[in-house]
């Protein structure tokens, strides 16, 4: 059985045909224009092979609520031709098949708690760090959706006093996402965050924003893997910064076995979206 | 048939023998002594009646992960006789029935959930503001285990400029529990919260606290109810105060329909917690 993928992204889509094994037969990258241009491009991709069903993780903010009207619609976004747009609807159009579908970050979770880092784990949480923050999570094997999305990045933590940045977040000014994306440091040093390599206070700060958020997710959801993915992460000497920080902070209140276990990278490369996505139609019910 | 419910707390058992029906046949109320002293109280009671299951909502900590050896046990506890005591052990010797074991706080939100203010919402959290500050979920009709249980009241939360206090939790400091549960109101203003009461800038500030906290609840969990209870909560001005501030502190980032709906006041008086005890039976896993 064939099943269709899409990472439905603000910059790009990426449609892949794969099955339920990890399996990639064949895959593209689409420049997110406007919808109709985008979908002729997706529909032509998948044209040529007998899919059965669809799978598509999305860019958000999106209703995921099914009892409200809007459920399946893009919500407030500054991509003007997305704004409210009825992706459930045109994707039904467009393909007479089973249409699953869940943000970007859930299906990248699933993705990875299928074929990667989240492999066994019964709870996996997945999250980016890179223009914003975001998390995916994965319970019980299937992803997790409460009465809307979660948008793990927009937690409040402590800023540190020694902090002078009052937070790029335009909702909440110094939330996580506020203190600690990219866009935050971009702010924060008006310089952008890969030519800050060698300051080492830039990231001992990061590493501190990242560790309070993390704290703060294992206070809640106690998940067996945490997976650190997106363009800050590059920074690789964060893993071991954030480790120490977290096992520090949480100052054995809670048990932790092992925290390397606990907080990994991605092993998916940057096809944990689309395999999720693909993923989404064996986990995740109907629509 | 009979089923038997014990809210296991760290001063009072709690004992009951109830239906699936959230009726309850006869209750008892046992004062915690150490583990021989209790026990034996509590078999006497449920003796006379042919139960067939009992559930058990327990404080903590506990270790819940099926796969590690403690399973069962009380972890640390200012109580001695019952730190490190295999609580779930002694109810399966003592019980030769089917037991069901999950934190208070967890029972105590599958009753509201089951009959109280929780009905018929998808995912429910229950949180308690008293001497601590816990939170339990139900999700997807049953409580929320992670690796470990959820331990929500030690969620970091920014600590506002005009707060000297410098926190109550021996682990944490400043952390929610450390600055908004009963015994820090108690510690911060040298006297006991009820004796607060006309003092206004104290329960805006304990609002603030709470509020914050429940952001981040709702970023992470999405939950569809959030019900309020604990010894703090008998200051009923605080639920509006709390609503507004949340509202305010979202910002219109994620939507709410209505929050007098989401934010509300448990409905079981002090029952939540048997009756929830009793429902881990139909609702959990056997252990
Ligand atoms: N090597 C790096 N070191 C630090 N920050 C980086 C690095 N590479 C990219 N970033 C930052 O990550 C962000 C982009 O994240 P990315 O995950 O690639 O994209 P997006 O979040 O838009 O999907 C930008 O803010 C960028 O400055
Ligand atoms: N009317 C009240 N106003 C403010 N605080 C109160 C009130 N009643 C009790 N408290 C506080 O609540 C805490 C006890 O909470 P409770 O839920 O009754 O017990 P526990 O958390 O130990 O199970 C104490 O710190 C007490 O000071
Ligand atoms: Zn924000
Ligand atoms: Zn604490």
């Amino acid at each position: 059985m064939l099943i269709g993928g899409i990472e439905a992204g603000g910059t790009k889509f990426v449609c892949a045909v794969g099955d339920d094994h990890g399996k990639i037969v064949d895959k593209i990258t689409i420049p997110t224009e406007g919808p109709d241009e985008t979908f002729q491009e997706v529909k032509k991709f998948f044209k040529t092979y007998p899919i059965e069903a669809l799978g598509v993780g999305s860019f958000g903010p999106i209703d995921l609520n099914t009892k409200h009207e809007t459920y399946g619609t893009i919500l407030n976004t500054p991509k003007t031709e997305w704004k409210h747009y009825d992706l459930l609807g045109r994707l039904k159009a467009d393909f007479p098949i089973p249409v699953y579908l869940d943000t970007d970050v859930n299906a990248a979770c699933l993705g990875e708690y299928l074929y990667g880092a989240g492999k066994n784990a019964d709870s996996t949480l997945y999250i980016t760090v890179g223009t914003g923050i975001g998390a995916g999570f994965v319970y019980q094997g299937s992803t997790y959706q409460g009465t809307s999305h979660p948008e793990m990045g927009h937690i409040f933590i402590e800023k540190r006093g020694d902090d002078r940045f009052t937070g790029s977040c335009p909702y909440h000014g110094s939330c996580l996402e506020g203190l600690a994306s990219g866009t935050a440091i971009e702010e924060r040093y008006q310089v952008r965050g890969d030519l800050l390599q060698e300051n080492e206070t830039v990231w001992e700060l990061e590493a501190h924003y990242l560790a309070q958020a993390i704290v703060n997710y294992i206070m809640v959801l106690s998940p067996e893997r945490i997976i650190l993915g997106g363009g800050v992460m590059k920074q690789e000497k964060l893993y071991g910064m954030i480790r120490e920080k977290v096992r520090e902070m949480v100052n054995d209140y809670v048990a932790i076995d092992d925290v390397e276990e606990l907080i990994v990278a991605p092993e998916l490369d940057d096809e944990q979206g689309v395999k999720g996505a693909i993923g989404l139609v064996f986990r995740d019910e109907d629509v």
